[in-house]
This record gives C-alpha cells, sequence and structure tokens, in this order.
C-alpha cells in the first residue's frame, strides 16, 4: 500500500515529500484512507477535527473500541514511512485478523489524526489536541501560515466547517485503548537487532520563537558602529543553544528561521528562529529555554499560573530549574531509558499539559520582551510515560518468544496527546536501519515493515478478546 | 510627481516598498514613466535590456545626449525615494530647462534603468550591466526568483523577447554623459549642512553566497554527536563576518538567510546565507570574505583568470590579499573620502570588473566546497572613482555659490556601471536627515528635493550647452 502512495507531494528533485495539512497532497491522501476503508466496508467518520476514523464494528461511549493509526501528512522534505507506515500497517493489521478468522469482542477502528507535524501552521499534533481539549479552537484557527492564511481560512476552502472545531468527548470516548505503529526515529532497534520495539515514554518537547528585532537599514551605507543588526543576537543564540544543550544533558535545534525583509544589500529589520528543544528531564528543558531568553535579553516568565504577579520571578527560576536543573540532567543521561517515566509521573504530565499546555491561550500569549528580543512558547508537551501495564502486554504480544525491547523516544506522536488526556496508549517502533527520520533518506526494511503489520495485528488480537 | 507613485507596491502594514522587477508594480511604474514622456512630447524607447530612454531632441552615436534619471524598482520593503526621487527629479528638472527657454545644444535624456536591486533575482543592476556587457546574456536569462522562475520566463510573460537580451553599443553611445541623482544613503550631508552633494566614488562591494550543507533528520531523535547541522557554522559566519568587518575597516552584512526544508522540528539540511561586503579599500573587502570561506572550511580560489593551476593558491592569497590588507584597511578608515580613489584607478576598477565581474560566466560558476560549505561570488563591482573633471564641473553647477560637498558612497548604482564602462558619469545625492536607507523610513525633505530638481537642472543646463 505505501507504493500506492509513493507519488502524492513527492519532490522529484530531492525525493522528500510535502504533505502540508489540507494541501492538495494531504486532500488526495484523505481520499487515499476513504478508499480502502471503502474497500473493507469499513465505516468511515471524520470528526469535528478533520481526523479520519474507520471503524470495523461500530462503536460507543459504552462500548469503546480498539483503535491503531498515525497521520499521513509530512514534514516538509520528510521521508515516506513518518505517518504512512502507520496507517498503511493498520489497514494491513486488520486484513491480517480477517485472514485469521478473529472476531474481535470489541469494535476495532483505524485512525489518522490530521495535521500531526504542524508544518504547515507550527503547531504539531493539531487533529489530536484539538479533539482532546488541548489546544483551543479559537488558537487553532487563528494559526496562519506562510502564504497569512489562517487554518480557518484553510479549512473553509476544504469545505470543513471552522466553527465544528473543538473537544469531541463523543469521538473520545469510543476510543478504549489506541496504538500507533511507527518507523523508529533513532537507532535504537537497529542496535539491539530486532525489528519492532515498544515506546516507554515520550520526552517532554517544546517549541518557542525568538523574534530578534532590529533596525532595517542599507548593508553598504550604515556604520558598523551605527547597526542594530538581529543576525547578531540570533546567530548567538544559534550557538548558544547548542552548548547549553550539550551541557544540560537535552537536544535543541534552530530549523526553521526567517529574516526580513530578507534583502542580501539590507540589515533586516527582524530575524526570527525556532528553536525545538527536547530531552529526558523537563526541568533541563525549561532550563535551556529560560537560559537562552535571558541571555538574548528577554525576561522570561514563570510557568506559574497560579502565583501572583509579586510570586512571578521566583517561581520562574524554580520552574526553569535555572539553578538545579544542569545536574539531574546530566545524570538521566541521553540513553536511559527509564529517565522520562521517572521525571514525572503520567499524572503529572496530564496536570502540566492542562496548565503549560496548548490548550491555555493566555500560556500561549506569554511572551516578554526587552532589548529588542520577543520570546513565545508555541508548544510545550510535558513528557509522556505510556501506562506500563498495557506497554507490557504489548510488548509480550509483539516480540513473539521474547517480549520486544522497550524504548524511549525524542518525538512527539498522537498517542502522546492521547495518552496524556487519560487514553489507555501504547506505540509500537519499526526498526529504521540509519535512524534518519524527518528526511528523504528515512528508511525501513520491507521484511520490517511486514514484521510490523504481525505485531500489530498480534497486538490488536490481544487487545480486542 | 513621487505623490502619484506614493501607492505602487506599497505594503499597508508597514509602509515599505515591494517593486520587484516585471512585477505587477513594475509594469505600474513602467506605465508611469510612458506616461510622463508622452506628456512631454518626449520620444520613448525601450532598448532590448528593457531600460526606458526618453528623448528630448534625437540622439546618435555621432550626437550623444546628456542623460539623468535612476531606477523605480526597489528593494523588499524598502523606502519610497531610492531610484524614484531621481526619476521624478529628471523630468522636474528637465519641465525646469523648458520653464527657463534653454534650447540645448545635445538631446537631453531621461533613463530608468531595469532592476537596480536585484531583489527578485539576487543580482544588481541587470539593466546597465547588461547593455555595458558586464553581465552575460545567458547568466542573466538563467537567474532564478524565490518562486524558480528564471528571468527568461519572467521576460516572457511581459512581453519582452529575451533573446534580445545582451551588450547594446548603439544605445550606450548615444549616451554622451550621464548624471543619477540618489537620495544620500548616509548622513554626511546632513552633517555638512547641505541639501545637495556630489559623490566621488562607490566603494568596492559585492555579494556572495555561502552554502553550509548538512544532514537532515529529526530534531527531537538525533543525538548531539551524531549531527551535522548547517546552523551552526552559518551562525559563526555571521558572527565571524561582524568582527572581520570591524577589524579590516569595511561592513559586511547578512541580510538574506534560507534554511531548507525549514521545518522547527527538523534539523536542516541545507543553510545558506548571502555576505554583503564593502569598504573603501578593495583588498580589504576581498581578503575579509576570503578570511570567512576558509573559516567555514572552502578552499578559496583566486582572481586570477590567467593563472595555471599551479599558480592558483598562491595566487589567491595574494588576490585576498591575506597577509597584508587588514593593515592599509585599517589606515584608510570608514571617514576617508578619498580613500575609494587611491584603492584603484577607474581604469584599474574597469580592468577587474571585465576579469572578474558578473559578466565572465566562468567566474560566476567560481565556487570551491570542502567539508560541507560552498561559496559562490554572486556579483563583484570594483571601486569606481568618478572622473575628477566632471565631477568637479558638476559640484560647481550643484552648489550655486560655493561647489556642492563632495563624498563617497558605500552604495552601488547604474551610474557606476556607466562609468566603469567607459560612460563620464556623475551623482548627484539629496540629504537624508537620518541616513536610513533600504527601509520604510528612508526620507528626505521637500524643500531639499526642490533643491535637488534646481542643482540637477543646473548641471543639465551646464552639460548640454
Amino acid at each position: 500500500m505505501l507504493e500506492q502512495l509513493a507519488h502524492v507531494g513527492r519532490d522529484p528533485e530531492t525525493g522528500g515529500y510535502v504533505r502540508d495539512a489540507w494541501s492538495r497532497a494531504d486532500l488526495e491522501l484523505r481520499e487515499w484512507f476513504a478508499g480502502e476503508a471503502g474497500r473493507r466496508r469499513l465505516d468511515l467518520r471524520e470528526d469535528r477535527n478533520g481526523n479520519l476514523w474507520a471503524w470495523w464494528g461500530t462503536p460507543s461511549p459504552r462500548r469503546p473500541g480498539v483503535v491503531t493509526g498515525s497521520h499521513l501528512d509530512s514534514v516538509r522534505q520528510g521521508g515516506a514511512y513518518d505517518g504512512p507506515l502507520g496507517v498503511v500497517s493498520a489497514f494491513a493489521a486488520l486484513d491480517l485478523l480477517r485472514e485469521r478468522g478473529v472476531t474481535p469482542a470489541v469494535p476495532v477502528g483505524v485512525a489518522c489524526f490530521s495535521d500531526e507535524e504542524g508544518a504547515r501552521f507550527g503547531v504539531p499534533c493539531v487533529g489530536s489536541r484539538l479533539l482532546t481539549g488541548v489546544l483551543a479552537p479559537e488558537r487553532a484557527l487563528a494559526l496562519t501560515d506562510d502564504d497569512g492564511d489562517t487554518l480557518a481560512d484553510v479549512l473553509k476552502r476544504a469545505g470543513r466547517r471552522p466553527d465544528a472545531l473543538g473537544r469531541d468527548d463523543e469521538t473520545l470516548a469510543c476510543v478504549g485503548t489506541f496504538v500507533e505503529l511507527h518507523v523508529e526515529q533513532g537507532r535504537g532497534l537497529a542496535g539491539e537487532g530486532r525489528p519492532v520495539g515498544v515506546a516507554s515514554a515520550i520526552w517532554p518537547h517544546g517549541r518557542w520563537r525568538f523574534d530578534f528585532r532590529g533596525r532595517a537599514d542599507h548593508a553598504g551605507t550604515t556604520r558598523l558602529a551605527d547597526r542594530d543588526d538581529p543576525m547578531l543576537p540570533l546567530a548567538r543564540m544559534v550557538l548558544a543553544a547548542r552548548e547549553a544543550a550539550e551541557r544540560r544533558g537535552v537536544v535543541a535545534t534552530v530549523g526553521k528561521v526567517r529574516v526580513s525583509p530578507g534583502n542580501a544589500n539590507a540589515i533586516p529589520g527582524l530575524a526570527s528562529a525556532w528553536l525545538d528543544a527536547r530531552g529526558p528531564d523537563e526541568r533541563a528543558v525549561r532550563a535551556l529555554v529560560a537560559e537562552l531568553a535571558e541571555a538574548a535579553g528577554a525576561t522570561w516568565p514563570a510557568l506559574a499560573p497560579q502565583a501572583s504577579p509579586d510570586d512571578a520571578a521566583a517561581a520562574a527560576r524554580a520552574a526553569a530549574g535555572l539553578d538545579d536543573a544542569a545536574a539531574p540532567a546530566r545524570a538521566a543521561g541521553l540513553d536511559d531509558a527509564a529517565a522520562p517515566a521517572r521525571a514525572a509521573g503520567a499524572g503529572d504530565a496530564q496536570a502540566l499539559a492542562t496548565r503549560a499546555g496548548a490548550g491555555d491561550p493566555a500560556g500561549r500569549a506569554r511572551s516578554a520582551g526587552t532589548g529588542g528580543v520577543v520570546v513565545r512558547e508555541e508548544s510545550w508537551t510535558p513528557v509522556v510515560a505510556f501506562e506500563a501495564a498495557l506497554r507490557d502486554r504489548v510488548a509480550r504480544a509483539a516480540g513473539g518468544d521474547t517480549p520486544a525491547p522497550i524504548l524511549p523516544t525524542g518525538a512527539g506522536h498522537d498517542a502522546g496527546i492521547l495518552a496524556a488526556a487519560g487514553v489507555p496508549s501504547a506505540m509500537l517502533f519499526v526498526r529504521n536501519p540509519t535512524g534518519v527520520s524527518h528526511a528523504p533518506d528515512e528508511h525501513a526494511e520491507r521484511a520490517d515493515c511486514e514484521a510490523g503489520v504481525v505485531a500489530l495485528a498480534d497486538v490488536l488480537e490481544e487487545l480486542c478478546r
């Protein structure tokens, strides 16, 4: 089935995929999903937030089902596997269950979540965040793409109803368990010599936009001493992010930059950089962001929604862990699989998600700037530790004779959003020989993909007894 | 007249102008030029390279005229004066000559050069460079804009003939003398308390593209140690450029950056930065570029078209002046008006322009990269010292009782391209109270603009006796 999709949104020059949410490529992929659902006589539904569900059996809040699936959109110039492998494997596993003559005791669903990557509007997991209510619909609708079109405009053009967006408890209550299969985005399984693994936790991760403001002027006639060139603090932030990430045992990336007006012969007036930061320890990630914001001259406010203004400064340091975060982060290390689970329990993570997550418009607007820099938190997802009992059950079912290995991931997923919303969730990973992800070279061997389908079918069979 | 143009290509949000060559705004401005020519019963011609000429009297190679004018395109988010002030003042000065009852002994022309800023295709002064033959038509036609359209595509769409482009000696031979009026792009005249000045020289200046290649990968799952992130060397180059510019007494700017694929959650595969560098001393400018290219890991080849491969390394150091350029650059200083003229005579400059200039496709393709960086020279304009006798005659005519002050500029102009091609040329500057240029705040007082028109009329009257 993956071959059927190989041409959609493919850049012939690079071999990379560009499948922005609600683009022509995305609409074509949605049509393909509907076709696969129809061929299997599954009951196709698109929920109020644009997520697709293909049901074998009829679920209800009193009879929730076992759901598997992933997403079909991509990052720009991404690979063929991230997302589609999970959807294709879901249909294939369902076929396998039917071949085996399994009669599930509960409905089985295949899901395709909308706009998981956030390539177009900057916020990832829009579909699952809206569904679970951690992203406010008014905020989502106001997001703009590079052309200045809002999500509301884009949805209208695609024939959808923007006013229908928002938390959808009825749909969510139909999901008893969610299992997402995904190509691995590192070399953990390659190291273990196993084709399939199970996720322990998703690292806490977030995205911050740094707007450096300067004074646009002529590149030839403005003396160096008279310049206020925002490229300089941007460059310093990029280098500081790497240095601080090494020191604090997290990862930090500036993968998107916008310099305006962008004339080669003019000093820019504005230079924006997007910082992505993740790590096993939540406090270390937040401390990194606070350190960079402070170094750039921004006063960085607290993650302290209950605090009075007087408490803000103290809370800022406490929440960001400015004084003590580095040590535990170093101690936890990048390879320690259990660290995310230790750093915050699932309960804590959920509470933090509600307090500081994308659903809080006040939190989103939180920004501060002095001396020409404004830092905005565009998204924040606390650590997600998948339910241990489900995880172990999935690992046993997926592993054949030996339980599948359990490993953490630095990547965000819809399964993490559902888990944080209280839906028992798990993830299967399929071996990625090079570990390359979000790039054209992303790959999984055909045999490993087939092993993934078998493992997923085994897991579904176990869960829908 | 400037008010008539105030709306064309104006961004209502910023007040800045976006008048890309051959855009709808540019075509509207060309229409306006044609209308003004018609109202004055001037003979309108568009040459093979898209430059517009409005003639009072009929010039020929045997009866060349005195021409004034400038350009109508803008940098992106530029100001209202850079370019249009020179064209508007040209028409107004011609009106003044007629009011005075002047009967010119030679034809008088108003010129509007095509694509002076290079905002769309990256190469400035395309119209005048094509006209004088320093830009090869095949290279110009292959230039691409941000949408991937070539200049050839764009010209065809505008109803022009791409195959007609190229050196046009017949048109050029009709230009006996060229005088360009321009808003000043610094605060030299503001400091002198004079509304109008005359150019001594244009600093040598160029544009280099640094392509840093890395390996695109996932921002969350790729360990820091496994990354090849091109944002890091880009950031180092930005900071090194500023430091080296201060040390070498030149100016250097990174005003345009492109990071691809540009996902906030992915390590980029390619990060490109455009370096603009200028200064009074040519060797110091070239040494700065060589220093940055070498620091980034590129082997930077020589400006030595006659050299055998064996000579290249030695010639590189000599041409770039790696060992000794810093000292003279520091000695010349930024404020030393006479330095550019001293640094290279007009004859030398012209020779260099032919050897290393934009007209040399081999030169353009010259690039080198090891360790993931490729540096390309996109344009290079050696110092242009305007003819001293003409300069002094213009200063006397423009200054009233006291000759107008003479000052250098760090900005490139079509007058510089014509001067380098052997056309006696001069420039008038109109006071800019803040010195801001290439930005919405660019400004000149109405009284100063009127003084500029009177000065230009005085100069034309003197030159067309």
